[in-house]
């Protein structure tokens, strides 16, 4: 039982995204190891059909049980919308995503009923945050927009910049037309932009960041399942990375946004998985 | 014979970008049947290392050979660069890309000897545009410059657009700066933002669209190979059009910039080949 315990957690991403889920679990659940994943070779997943992602998704998680790991988070806002209900039914671990997490907080938070989400184009197109929140209070208004550009944005590294508010604030425009008071982060890559959209969207407006409400869902699902770690992380290298394309670029992004040290990232074959 | 000169050309790209090329060859060369590959499910290629891009270039080879196609374009300025030789070594049949005809009316062009090169990071990084021009004159100066958001904008659709005209001057600041008098478009998306380039550029600046290039080398080649089609396309549909995923939105995006009406395309699993 006790290897069980102290077996990782399986975390991936299309790419460098995802980065923001490990960072929060890095930080709420400090004895747990992670392998994480990022699909660099085949990124981005938010333009792709169902069909690829649910393929992508399987061959991912074929490469994590490989690693032991003993749940599994769906890092990513478009495999967590179009992926993780089909591959829960063939999965004997638990496994999550982000959108649950982030739906829940939201319909939480909102005070007037009126909820933004923003994503990719997939996730948008997958409407699966309007339907989570309608199913805990269908009085409640979802507003979603795919903002295509975001993802491109953050990996060209322009963060704090004039180009990224000016295309937020017309990504934003209609949202903000429609008062919402609640502004879900649909995207793993969001967060990093989290000052320009407060700036746009200003103080009355909630900032829901479904990355930190994953990490709480994922403590209190181990703890259900006795699985969290009892000892401590000892080892020199307690988080494993891998990627299926240009892991030294991978390496850069992920020492620039992780409170640790990322020395290796291993390149694997994932189509082979 | 007859039936080799009436065997269609294979036209490849990471997604949709290569339609520009596509274009050039139903323009120029009107006696020709295309099978068209877009690799929708893996674009883009310009952020990929050149291992992977060898790899997917193999596979769509594989796929357009089942096609008996008669030659072969890369209509991608990533594959052409870090694809073309390693794969040309393996192929009995004529292949050529749309680096090395767009370098050479590039030299030929410039008076000043001074070019500018925009593509993606994988292009630029490849250096391939200067070492080929280079080859040619090596008094020209050859200044190449990554512009990776360029494409994701095209693929939104912000064509005539005041933030993609702001990216646009941000990243041609510089070129601008260097004086060139030459500037090749090294995407095969950029045609598409070509009057933004000539305002930002101005009259002095020549620019180079190396898909139509691409298609006089093409021309050149059956020519000399003895493999141009002698008939007429007489059939209903003499260009096939396949990707990798979401066939329909590659169709909408393909009927907006052709001369031609795009009924059907079809999706087929490119990592299986």
């Amino acid at each position: 039982m006790n290897s069980i315990k102290n077996a990782p957690i399986g975390v991936f991403d299309s790419g460098v995204g995802g980065l923001t889920v490990a960072r929060e679990i890095m930080r709420n659940l400090p004895m747990e190891r992670i392998v994480y994943f990022g699909d660099t070779a085949r990124v981005p997943y938010g333009s792709k059909s169902k069909d690829t992602i649910i393929r992508y998704s399987r061959q991912i998680i074929r490469f994590l049980k490989t690693q032991d790991v003993k749940a599994i988070v769906i890092a990513c806002n478009t495999a967590s919308a179009l992926a993780l209900e089909e591959v829960k039914k063939e999965l004997d671990i638990p496994i999550i995503g982000v959108v649950k997490p982030g739906a829940k907080v939201a319909a939480e938070t909102t005070r007037n009923k009126r909820i933004g989400v923003i994503g990719t184009a997939a996730t948008a197109g997958s409407h699966l945050y309007r339907e989570l929140i309608c199913s805990i209070n269908p009085e409640i208004t979802v507003i979603e927009k795919a903002c295509s550009l975001l993802c491109p944005l953050v990996e060209e590294g322009w963060l704090k910049d004039e180009i990224t508010e000016s295309v937020i604030r017309r990504y934003l425009e209609d949202l903000m037309e429609e008062s919402i008071d609640t502004l879900i982060l649909g995207c793993t890559h969001y967060p990093l932009l989290r000052s320009t959209f407060s700036k746009i969207v200003g103080e009355h407006v909630n900032l829901v960041n479904p990355a930190y409400e994953t990490a709480q869902e994922l403590k209190r699902l181990l703890d259900r399942e006795h699985l969290a770690s009892e000892g401590t992380v000892e080892e020199e290298f307690p988080y494993r990375f891998y990627v299926s394309d240009a892991a030294e670029r991978f390496t850069d992004f992920a020492n620039s946004i992780l409170p640790y040290d990322v020395r290796i990232t291993k390149q694997i074959p994932i189509e082979e998985y």
